[in-house]
């Protein structure tokens, strides 16, 4: 199937928090694709991707990194589809640098930026976007929200026993 | 026409910074609605007007706060649609702590965060999560990343004359 | 026995921390109820928590979260107990954000903010605010106050031998 | 009328912030009492003052201090009322050493912490501690909370207008 | 005459900061080049400079952003000519987005980053880079050092009078 | 022989922390004595422990605290005495909320900060306060300075080799 | 007389913030001497004057400085005195770079650090240091210290009044 | 060979961190020279050295420090060379305060200042550094910057099969 969603990142070693959104998009069976797209090793390359991604079929396109984490606000510069920028937390700092490259772009290139190491949210936000014109999968999420509730309820009664 | 994005937020004081998302989503002509709703002065209120938003037509919902910012994820919490979220910067800590409050959601439900006062760039967000299933938008939104990119060369030649 | 205190958290994952809450009132036999209550995904259910815990009978809450911890300030504007917030720390940010989610709320509605992790102290606040009009339980907190300084003298005088 | 709060504060410049506390507790007719007590200028007069603070007939005191802030702290040491610190900013910093030099409190001594320049919810906790065992107070700060809740609504009108 | 360092920013409203760069090339006689380069705006241009700037005879080039400052560290990836980042500070967060955002960069792009604001710095440290190779260069700088010492000699003199 | 110097620390669990400062004095044969005095559990001692210190012959009192760090501050307001301040990290936040709460006093009462954890230089400190009036210890201090270079000068001939 | 305290600076545009290091010292009678000597531009001269410090008659020295504040830390690894540092705050960070570069340094080389901006402080250091072997001047401390309980009743009475 | 670059560090305890430097140097056949040289233990050798610097052949200095990190700006107050800097992290504060105390460089004397541990970059800008008048040198920066991008292209197969 087509992906509906490129999730991308910096080096491989970012797959490890990365491949919570992957992981998120499977759950609600959301066709996407996986590559490694560095912003600073491959820029040609990164702005490429960004600028054929619409033309593909994206939807959206969920981009990870750390540090001076530049590849979800350089992609978002090379498309017009809504970028997704996850935090990507390095060995020092605990992701505040790489949290305040993602969220603080200019105006006129937003990036849709989630917590610090919140691969898993990225992947349900693009759900979530994606579900705004799709009834079938908003009634997914639906299920999905009232699972989490029930889980809470369990906690709740196995807490309290 | 029937509103497709609401801009809330949790007091009039926020308009202000929160005025630049409506006008972002007028300059691309996309119908929306702003609301005065508070997670902490109207929690029901916030809470039934998230989980009407969608059956009422809305696809996407631009929420500002600032301090504790609860309004963005509680909003988040009541609907499927995507919340983007506007850090509102207050008089102390240059609204570091709007930002955390709203970027720092747990895993299940996210917000979409933009910059510290960066209600435009929430506005071109929820721009472009419309575009992706709108081609007459993504349309424009390409002149309108064309029209940024001649306002740049424009200034180079400027500063260079 | 009737609880006097509500010691309420978003997931059971906050419980090594907050724990502490409930040990502190059993120490001053304190009856108290605990349960698991997420602002973000059982909102409806806490906010009607909230606005009954009065009428049951409940004299203060204690209510944990981490990151953007929405949970104390939720509940505290459904209510007009006093509601003590324990910023728990999560992997990153050593619980900045925690703090910042929960104490820095607009006026109109406060939010009694402990140290980070500080779940003890939440404990012993609510026993605090109780003793202001018990005299049995104001004698026990200073009686606690006094063996905190034996201990201090104790410790002292362990080691200078 | 013998005083319930006692809002103290280092210095009358201070006061500036700190005159919101008394004002909310006017505005719910608590009797209080203001002065200035500095745990570094005249240290041991905090003490005795916050010693005889329950003999006289207080239930809480809120006491606001900035930058090293160790009023708040000083005072819950030397009674067993329930303290609410208010972390008054200074010229630099915005008001975080305030609030981490009275939120970080050991285990054994905790401080009901407010936001930073927070004065009128230390005086609406104060109002809340006292409304939990008076239930007049309890109707009064009902009736408050649903003034803020119409307030909200006429701003939503007339921003909607 | 062929310039030998490139100044470049995101936009003219960076040019108050970044005018110190030139101004200070200009002092040492150093040929230069000012542009308006927008790493968000103009993206692909922004490679284009990156990768032209060596072959037209370029030895170092200067960078400012602000916020999510992307500029230095995308210019460094597509030349290997030394980048120097100068953080400029935006209305919010004292430029501290903008120094982690330029300075944390991945192993094997580095950017050579300044002070906060430090664009007078930025343009001596090009002139250092081009006068490890230019003794003529290497001597006006080390008159420019005795002059700073002198200077302070004559403030000091001042002062003690 | 009589203490010229006063170790005191909040809690036997600084001791790991601020058993270097002891160490320090004894390595230059400073007199000193230690003790548990807590700002918190035992107020009223630590004032006259701190009013009593310059008649006991104390000459310099070297205090360490964490977190919400009032005792080498609320000690400096009891004693003319020079008070230094160690910062102990505790579990979260690094020590800065430490740092802070000693580092940011009122004019008027001074606390000779050093680094976070730093209680050997809170020694030394003391033993350059001392050794201002006392030639002897001076010229230890030379020799101690003498060491540290040639350590130095050992470990580059190291590293070289 | 011959001067007991060095107090100096980098510039003379630290003297707005350090003539209050002056302005104590003359409270007390301290004899003492202002220089202009800064670590980066006057690098030899600086540790000279160290170096020099003690055999002129000089028992502390007080040295301002801000961003990456060298001074203090700097004199004190030429000098055996005590260095007290104060972090002079510039236009960006508040003076949290001062601050940080001053108070953490490495083992061996102690500076007594005071709060950011507080000159006046570390004027009234250094008078506690000299007093600690000067009963004159101790006494003229005590009547200050007693001063300052009077201003804190004072506006007490003001206040209440 | 006569070295091109020198690599000092403040303490032994910096070469796992340092080392780096000089392997990347190491690797584009830069010859270097490595040495322990302390701004704080031995101040006046470490003016030697950088005064001596440049007619020893050198052409940069990498400098690396942490805490109240020093040595790299005191190194570039005596001598003209490009100095770079690296924040070497300490136990406490993630290199934060190494960071600032680098970076934040008054007008006149610049540091090339690195992200926080970043000494592989450190030696990589020194490789750019001489690479802008060596054509041979820039030609292996070229291969290396292709052999990075080829690692992507490699890493990013390797993820998606």
């Amino acid at each position: 199937m087509t992906p509906l969603v490129g999730v991308i990142m910096g080096s491989d070693s970012d797959w490890p928090v990365m491949g919570a959104a992957a992981e998120a998009l499977t759950e609600f069976g959301v066709p996407h694709e996986v590559s490694v797209v560095s912003a600073h090793r491959t820029p040609q390359r990164m702005l490429d991707y960004a600028r054929g991604a619409a033309a593909r079929g994206l939807r959206a396109i969920v981009a990870g990194a750390g540090g001076a984490a530049h590849l979800p606000g350089m992609v978002a510069s090379a498309t017009t589809l809504p970028v997704i920028g996850v935090p990507v937390p390095l060995k020092y700092l605990d992701g505040m640098d790489s949290l305040l490259s993602i969220v603080q772009m200019p105006a006129g290139i937003p990036v849709a930026t989630v917590s610090v190491g919140g691969a898993r949210n990225a992947g349900l936000l693009a759900v979530r976007m994606l579900a705004a014109s799709d009834d079938a999968l908003r009634a997914r999420l639906e299920r999905f929200h009232a699972d989490l509730e029930q889980l809470v309820l369990d906690k709740d009664a196995a807490l309290r026993a």
